[in-house]
């Protein structure tokens, strides 16, 4: 197992054989969670704490169950209605949290960077689970898983990842990841929803979704994220579905065998027709949210024996 | 044990035979609860996920009280703070936590039929925690618990069921199952919160108190569900306790044994005397709830037996 | 172990030997808590219901922790979205909850007294996390434990308590304590937050910090309550701190070795330097947080061998 590291801040810091060894562990997960019993000591005497400052009740429920799996105590703490609200700092709170001797630290923060700041003050393992616009390494991870069973490979493929790309921690985490795993990307969205920077990554640009999609192996669809749109343009939804939404027409021009993602939770209508969602051979997006809570058990399985090994 | 259902999602779907082996086995688990040891290995592998989409601290409570003792490794989401809010449609957000393998899904929804729909599209075994005005089957078997353990037996016996029957899934579920034990149920409430459908059920209906209470066995009363009316007539409280509360006076036109139900949380002075409420004697209103832990915990353990011989 | 209560309701009740005794058995758990297996069984087969009619993330966390960690079933009743909006009293409550035959009930309610009327009407063993302006048990034994470990001993000391007294149940369990144990104790703050009552409980009052701190052992600072502050008199945060804030030059009065405590959420710059708090020569800020957990698992386990002897 080559995984060495202590936290799980980003895609940025793991090395291509890293994301292989955790993406191997992760199948070992997935057959656990299939079978009759879906539970293992792995984690049995220690403590995973979930601090949530940004509501996301699926990815929660995904590392709470992928620590509750594994026999680890798991406590969810409702940080909006926390001491934060009485004025305690960021790092207070997580040198509280620290002092109750957690193992495992599952962090969602709206401030990029937050994370990372938060790992440097604790002992603990911390794992990122989306801070701001930077990165959400557990959702690349599991896009990752997905693509490499459905494609039997994780390299050398044309991936296509689109919509709203400049306000996604996905799309940066999962550009990241393939880029890593030498891809071919090609970003597709409305030039106002483009990231400035994006030229540093290597990557194509579209505008237009037939042309982008041309001869992809994989569609990666972006929630319309309104919620973390300020003051920028806003597509009418109408105007953005023509466009920009997934529909049978455009997906025509992706390979025949393409399969279709989406992070959830889905605008039906809005970036991805329902039919295409619901099209057993071509969406894989329930299949998406099964690896999620396989990556994030072989996640806190590796940073455990890690942080086991280091102490002992 | 003659109990072989995928789901738990009505009463109407149980035969009595049915009944009566869930109850048994519901025996059992008030014993252990009354132990020194409240836990068993029973559900350990497994995953329940409780999914409220209505707050209901108590029926909640319990059914995560029963899979923790049973073993489980239990799941709560807070439907209210989720991807529904998000603009995910009820089916998505089914999906989405049915590839998360849960072996038990608890559903309590304000629609009605929103449970059933919901079990067609996953998995797993789905038990409906009440929906709307439909049903709320593991209230009717708790309440049929506690019948049974007061009276001794659960049929031909004369139940008065007092109060807002309109919109009470409490009632309804009753009622069903109290008519399949071949129980005399009698409806007792003003006019304009009784269902217009009431004559397919078997059932004799009042309008005054004393009339209706005459000789019966058990007095359910129900919960004035203000939350639930809808533009409909509604009286005042005072008028209402006045008319239609159970005081010492009305409940002396019950058998002088006849016990008192209240399926909770109970507006004293509105639909109940307080003193009655309190009598140790007459009221089985916190068995009802000690009861409905076990029940639960029956229920849960059939359906995964059921679950497990199926797949095996 | 002397320690022979039913309840754990306020530091009130114990003597200098349950304190002991209690502290000593928490020295346990402080070694569990920071080894690598941080899990017992002491608990199992007991079901623990937290229940908090007053936010307090912090405290239901400690309490959370410390029951999963001892391998309690642990349930948290989220109050404030219960059946108490629904019109039902807290004893109904309380009894509800009684009928599922918990355990241990961690009570939190923002009403002085109403912990100790419920401890009354439930057959469980009933530990009062916080009431109103009354008391808050496990804070006092939580920095008793601190002091104990940074000073040697937790008798003939000189402690000073500043801040706003009036409104801290926290001030009022640690003076009772810390009398109990015959240590000197110095109340320093505004007259205005200063109880009416003060001259029975054996304690020094001062209004200068300077003059207060000189030669004391431990600085107690206590968290500026603004919520509990209803029409009195509230100082503007600057003056606060420039008055009765903890900064260097007041702290140059206490003995050379003296240790600083605050009970946490923290307002920087208000009623504490930041720089002070984080002074790891002289505050002891996070190892009361640490201490917190190991202090309830202490009561926890005490209340519930009790238990048992007295039902054996």
């Amino acid at each position: 197992m080559t995984f060495l590291h202590r936290h799980l801040l980003g895609i940025e810091q793991l090395r291509p054989d890293d994301i292989t060894a955790l993406l191997d562990l992760a199948e070992e997960y997935v057959s656990l969670n299939r079978g009759g019993h879906k539970h293992s000591d792995v984690l049995a005497g220690l403590t995973q704490i979930n601090m949530f400052f940004e509501n996301s009740t699926r990815t929660q429920a995904s590392f709470e169950l992928a620590g509750k799996r594994l026999g680890a105590d798991v406590m969810n703490m409702a940080m909006q209605a926390s001491s934060v609200k009485k004025g305690e700092t960021l790092i207070d709170t997580a040198l509280t949290l620290n002092a109750m001797h957690p193992d495992l630290l599952v962090v969602r923060h709206p401030h990029s960077g937050a994370v990372d700041l938060l790992a440097q003050k604790v002992n603990c393992a911390v794992l990122n689970a989306g801070d701001g616009r930077h990165e959400h390494p557990t959702q690349a991870l599991l896009d990752a898983l997905t693509i490499r069973r459905a494609k039997g490979r994780l390299h050398r493929l044309s991936i296509a990842i689109c919509g709203d790309i400049a306000h996604s921690r996905v799309a940066r985490s999962n550009i990241i990841l393939l880029g890593k795993m030498e891809n071919r990307i090609k970003l597709i969205g409305p030039p106002t929803l483009m990231p400035s920077e994006i030229e540093h990554f290597g990557v194509e640009v579209y505008d237009d979704m037939n042309e982008g999609l041309k001869d992809v192996d994989v569609v990666m669809m972006l929630r319309l994220q309104k919620e973390r749109m300020d003051g920028g343009f806003i597509p009418s939804e109408r105007e953005y579905y023509h466009r920009y939404g997934l529909d049978a027409e455009k997906l025509a021009h992706a390979k025949d065998d393409a399969i279709v993602m989406h992070p959830g939770p889905m605008n039906r209508g809005v970036e991805i027709d329902g039919d295409i969602a619901d099209d057993i051979n071509r969406s894989v997006i329930q299949e998406q949210v099964e690896m999620g809570v396989a990556v994030r058990m072989a996640a806190m399985d590796l940073l455990a024996r890690n942080h086991k090994a280091q102490t002992a």
